[in-house]
């Protein structure tokens, strides 16, 4: 969580003439967004969040990025939405770097969920699921089953030194997942990282989505696994059924899931952990020297693939029957 | 710049309940104060900086600094101004710190000050001197002469390390500061810390001043001295005497100097040199291995003190004769 881009205050006001949403009143870089640089700007007339994208993240996925945060909050999703300049373009440059300026949405992310909370975002993730319909552009999934082992390898023999055996356990995944990943699930746009970072409450009702920079094409019901593993584990790594009937319930309330996707939904949830436990391995062994951005833990990741390989079915995550 | 204190939504939350502010509607880190963890918070009501105090403040000196802002605020002066708890204290306790919530201040920093810019920050300085009569709690300097010995002793045999020759020059700035420094002028609440990202302008207007936290009681030609090094050299390393007489000028319209004053600045303004070159050498030489905040450049101010060290008289920082 750094600010890497620098910002004066004198090319802020120069950028923001091209916009019709006041003039600099202040802003403040925020320790936020592992990816980019953020600031929060206010105006004379409101609060905005300027992202600056740093060079994680590639130019040419921008549109899909701006476009979608744009589509959904079209379609009643609460997001961040992009702010049109007055020449109608959305994605602008300063300091060197492409950028664009987002509406700020109030509300907190939560450190813990509660139950509630997993509910709410059950129905939040799939209410986003049904308003990416009709979104004209597409964007491959490169964190899915087929960039998992590029990762692997891009960890090399180093692996075991995080923990031992792990190399074992990684093959054994990446083997099962490339033979069976389900293919013929319901898809369309995910978000891909929604984490409890990335969902903001305000007096327990969830009041917005924010950071689409994972967001692609995939299954579903892969998103749904994905927020499994990030809402429903606890400090201790125990899984809590309780939160996990609730956030499937919430997503199955807006969108009932089909009896094959809740059959891959053990799979999926281990080919979820294991995508965040090689990106969190790869980021763990390249921390580079004088590192602004402490790495995440990459054994969380480990105990919650081992939960996810001794589970029998979906029950196990809280299903109803 | 980090934040180094990780604040939950629900801990905050908690915490704003002891103030009469609303309730918590968004909370950021902030990418700024080298010394302290700051929080921009919304409320319901208004927008605050919430402060946690790490390390580096001595606890001790917090009512200092808390009475110090709120009597400059009373006093005329737009500053951060302490929100006191419903039961009247300014002090709390977050997340194992002491902290404080302070109104949120409008304004932009500017990166490169105009003469203009240095005008305004002049007057402002003096009016600031002003202001701080009859706060009745003092704070000494930890940072004036009898403390650069002990940060010189701390660079140790590193110092030449860092640029062949310093520690010759810096023996020779300690002896001739310790022989002669001046006692007898003018003195009382200083900012001791005044740099362009401390003032805040809006449309090139000041609009406040910020971070007390290296305030103190010493000579107040001194703090111009720290403002002359801080606001009037351009980045080639050039002292702009358009800039200094511009700041010396605004000092005096509201404060004028004592002839001694007006003497002793060349020295003042040498000692300022040294104390920024002090510590910047002595935290370039500690960076902890992974820290989040890179140290200031040291030589950036041998380059200030050697421009110092041939002035002839306080005439060669622009002030009229």
């Amino acid at each position: 969580m750094a600010v890497y881009t620098d910002v004066s205050a004198a090319s802020l006001s120069d950028y923001l003439a091209a916009y019709d949403i006041g003039t600099l009143v202040s802003y403040h870089g925020i320790a936020e967004g592992v990816e980019n640089s953020n600031f929060l700007v206010q105006t004379t007339t409101a609060s905005f969040i300027l992202t600056l994208y740093e060079k994680r993240v590639d130019p040419a996925d921008l549109p899909f990025f701006i476009g979608l945060m744009q589509h959904l909050a079209a379609n009643g999703i609460s997001c961040p939405q992009p702010v049109a300049m007055r020449d109608g373009t959305m994605l602008g440059t300063l300091a060197g770097r492409p950028c664009a300026i987002v509406t700020f949405l109030p509300g907190v992310s939560v450190r813990k969920p509660t139950a509630a909370n997993c509910g709410q975002l059950g129905r939040a993730l799939a209410q986003l699921h049904l308003a990416g319909a009709g979104f004209e552009i597409t964007r491959r999934n490169a964190l899915s089953v087929s960039g998992w082992r590029p990762l692997f390898e891009a960890a090399g023999p180093r692996t075991d030194t995080v923990h031992p055996g792990l190399a074992a356990i990684i093959t054994e995944e990446l083997a099962a997942h490339e033979a069976h990943w389900p293919a013929a699930l319901p898809a369309g746009v995910i978000h891909a990282d929604l984490f409890p970072d990335n969902a903001f409450f305000l007096d327990d009702t969830l009041s917005g989505i924010i950071d689409f920079y994972f967001a692609c094409n995939d299954l579903f019901a892969y998103d749904v696994a994905v927020c499994l593993n990030a809402w429903c584990f606890e400090a201790d790594g125990a899984f809590n059924a309780t939160k996990g009937r609730a956030l499937l319930a919430g997503y199955q309330a807006v969108r009932p899931m089909e009896a094959a996707e809740v059959e891959a939904l053990p799979q999926l949830a281990r080919g979820a952990a294991l995508r965040f436990l090689l990106t969190r391995l790869v980021d763990w062994l390249n921390v580079p020297e004088g590192a602004l951005v402490r790495p995440k833990d990459p054994l969380e990741y480990l105990r919650k693939l081992r939960f996810h390989r001794a589970v029998a079915s979906a029950r196990d995550y809280g299903l109803a029957a």
